[in-house]
C-alpha cells in the first residue's frame, strides 16, 4: 500500500484536453475521465453555471498533486469553472504512480 | 487549501429532484451528478437492490454536511434506497463553497 | 456513522464480472459501477493503456477491504491494467454494510 492523493478535478469539457495536458506536465502517470452533469457557481464572479462537465482524477505523489494545484488555480480558476479537491488514498502497489 | 465535506450520495433516480433540493435547502452550493448502476441492499429491510441509479456529489462545510445527513437520514433511509457517506477532502479556493 | 473504507477498483470490462464475484466472495454486500475512460500504465511492465474502463465502487469493513485487496493483487495486477485504493469514510447508518 502507498499512501498517494487522489486529486479530482471537475471542469468543463472545453477545457479538457488543456487540463489533461497540464497534469500530465506536472508528472501525472495516467488519468481516469468520467462524464458528469454539475450545477454551481463559476469563478471569482460567483456566477452560476450548469451544464455537462468532466470529471478527472489522477493517483500522484504528494509533491506532483503540490504542482497541479498551482497550475489549475493560476491558469484557470478565474475565468472558469474549475473544481480541484485532493483526497489521501491509500493505493495498492501504489509505487508503480511514483 | 480547505478542508470541507464531500457528501456522496447514490439513490434511486426517482428521489433525485427531490434530494437536490434538500441539500439546496441544507446549504449546498452545487453539486455534480454522476449515472452509475448499483447493487445492494436496501432500507431497514435489507431487501436486495439493483439498477440505475444517480451519484450526488457536494463539497460543503461541516455544518451543512451535519444537516444533509439529517435530512437524508430522517426521510428516506426507512423506504428508499439511499446510500450516504461523507469523505474529508482538501479542497482548492474552497472557500467560494462556504 | 460508521467509518467504513471505500475500496474503488478501475478495470477494464473484461474482468468486470470476475471482479464483482471476487468483492462478493470477500464480503462485500453491495457496490456501484461507473462508465469511465482511462489511461495509464499497465500491470508491471509499466506499458502504457488507454480506453473504457469500469470504476467499481464499494463500502466495506476493514478486514473485508483487506480480502478484497489481497485476492485482486494476487490474481490480476501482473498482467491486467487494475487500479485499486481505498479511502476511509464516515457512512450514514453504515452498520448495514457490516
Amino acid at each position: 500500500m502507498q499512501q498517494l492523493m487522489l486529486v479530482t478535478i471537475i471542469t468543463e469539457h472545453v477545457l479538457r484536453e488543456r487540463i489533461l495536458d497540464d497534469i500530465r506536465k506536472a508528472g501525472a502517470n495516467g488519468f481516469t475521465l468520467t462524464e458528469v452533469y454539475g450545477e454551481g457557481t463559476r469563478g471569482i464572479r460567483a456566477s452560476t453555471w450548469q451544464g455537462n462537465n468532466v470529471k478527472i482524477e489522477t493517483l500522484v505523489a504528494p509533491d506532483v498533486a503540490e504542482r497541479i494545484v498551482e497550475r489549475l488555480s493560476d491558469t484557470y480558476f478565474e475565468h472558469f469553472a474549475v473544481i480541484v479537491y485532493r483526497t489521501l488514498v491509500d493505493v495498492v502497489r501504489g509505487t508503480k504512480f511514483l
